[in-house]
């Protein structure tokens, strides 16, 4: 099994490709985070290219903040490119629960390409499964969820990896589930964070080898960290940001610790 | 009358949900600042979906900066679905004067939508009340014109809140007049101050329960003193943009002090 | 010949308003910058309104960062109306190598437009010339070549000026060609930092009076030397890009010193 510290040194001297198609709020933030980090961004959305740019990647990853009817079809081609080629998909489903538009084009994403990773929020993931939740706009939104339970349950159906991130993330395969404890409460104050997120895992499954599972892990268990490092030199949320980036560039695989737990699956079918 | 204090302080409990369709320069500083301030914000501009968004949401506001025939047509969409809910609709015709394109949008869009206030400067007011402005791209520009009084005859015509800012604002409803003093010299030198202004006007206009004009003055009032605290942080514009976010974050309501006056209507006819 | 130092005052003094059609990930930095170097910008992209913006404005930007078929036919529009008025072109082919799609585009505006000067890097330098060049996403990436030789019969071939951009700079009209020396590590590792520089360099071209291989090297010039003065209060990339926008709004023209030397033509012909 590769180790945390062993990936976060693949990143870094790969420098993975990471293609994403992503949302006009948080574009600049999930562009700088992805260089800090040591890998190697591009953005791009045009129908007419977004296949060769998921041809050449080594990642690419799928956002629906700010979706509309032409950029989920991009993201629909580039995602059938990049399983075409054999790279991983990572797939955001931002705020699929707030309308119906974003349900349908998330089911459709679903259906056309093998997605090897959902990111998501409890709220997002209550969407995805259909179970009432009291979600506000993109926000996690508050309700009353076993989420490790519907995780797993969500991964076996779309046979993909599950990480729900919040005070407590929850990663998945539907088989062996890990916890990964620690954050910092100014990370849902910025916008992206989650969006960024995402676009990090991108960058550990690039390097995985296919331990997709351990490498999709990592990446939350290194962001937890790096999250609290950056709010060491931060107390509100405007520095917070730009901390961030800045953690993400100096945090060394000689700073991480273990803060993540294999815990029993549920057992519990839906 | 509600106090300014306490209307900050409901923004903060609420949380209320603002749909934002805006540009791609400060999408992301206007979800930043959203959050930082309390509230909750959503970007969508998704023809399918926009009138499920301002359906759901507390307040709309609608931003013409990087406008295209498309997502004019959704601000229409979402403006609407406010007005059927009855909420607020906050329009920043951001550049109005720089083309024909913008002042027709414009002009569909206050036709077709019940907007609750235009937040502008006083270049785009000239341009709203066809009066002649020296302006200069979207910035306010140069000329000579009685803002008050103009800002009376727009707020009568279109029957909502005018607020202009500037180095001094000044808010009508047509009938009363706010003026407000304060604020910074580094404040127009962040692109998108204006803009996330005018969101976090929403924010306010979410809580008011009805009370609008004096909401409105609040917001403004409340945003030249955060612009003030952030520039005690700050000596150039970058630095400053991340402090007006921490400053919107840390700003409490016992801060505030009170920086508007009502004055006398100047009860000219256009 | 104008000095350095009396551009960079000129810039300041005329406030030059420059057109901007670009890209999702770089629109805010870019606008922050221009402002904060004292620039007035506007960024519009609809296709009703571009030749109006370009009309009216100094200097026109084309940026390729995230193009679609719509904003590439603006581009066109835009530097057609830039034509006419006889105002500069700045064209920033980003990631051209990068796909087809870039690269047709690039051939659609470089045929309808006559461009002032190409801002690029040497992997899109080596993909204007049709040179086998590894490159990775919209990084310059790492090859062979002879950069000065390749400006300049790039240059001869669109009769314009190139400025390719890295640890180096070279900057030619075919016949004249600059080095330009300095710079920091920390610039390559922000997102936008070279989309700026073109955006910046057309603000130096619009007040140049015609001198525009002075104004562009100028512009190179100075922006090295304001990526070094950034570099001595940053030491990660969160704070640079800050800090950046703060050294291009404090940067003096006392403080330019000599970086930029002529060198003599490779005489090479492709």
């Amino acid at each position: 099994m590769v180790t945390k510290q062993h990936l976060l040194e693949k990143v870094r001297t790969q420098k993975p490709l990471i293609h994403n198609i992503t949302n006009i709020v948080v574009a600049n933030f999930q562009a700088n985070g992805l260089i800090a980090l040591g890998a190697s961004p591009i953005m791009a959305q045009a129908i007419e290219e977004v296949a060769a740019m998921s041809s050449h990647a080594d990642c690419t990853v799928l956002n629906i903040g700010t979706l509309d009817h032409a950029n989920v079809l991009a993201m629909i081609i580039a995602g059938k490119s990049a399983n075409q080629k054999g790279t991983p998909v990572v797939l955001d489903p931002v705020g699929v629960g707030a309308s119906e538009f974003r349900k349908q084009s998330i089911a459709n994403i679903l259906r056309e390409v093998k997605v090897t990773i959902i990111r998501c929020n409890a709220g997002e993931l209550a969407a995805l499964a259909n179970v009432d939740w009291q979600a506000k706009g993109v926000d996690a939104g508050e309700g009353q969820l076993d989420v490790q339970n519907v995780a797993e349950q969500v991964a076996k159906q779309h046979n993909c990896i599950v990480a729900v991130t919040g005070v407590k993330d929850t990663v998945t395969d539907g088989q062996t589930t890990f916890q990964i404890e620690g954050g910092h409460n100014l990370m849902p104050l910025i916008t992206g964070s989650g969006c960024l997120l995402s676009a990090v895992t991108g960058a550990f499954l690039a390097v995985a080898d296919g331990q997709n599972l351990q490498a999709t892990a990592t990446a939350l268990a290194f962001y937890k960290q790096v999250g609290e490092n950056a709010a060491q030199n931060a107390i509100a949320p405007g520095t917070f940001a730009v901390e961030l980036i800045n953690s993400l560039y100096s945090f060394t695989s000689e700073d991480l610790r273990d803060n993540m737990t294999i815990v029993e699956n549920t057992g519990i079918q839906l």
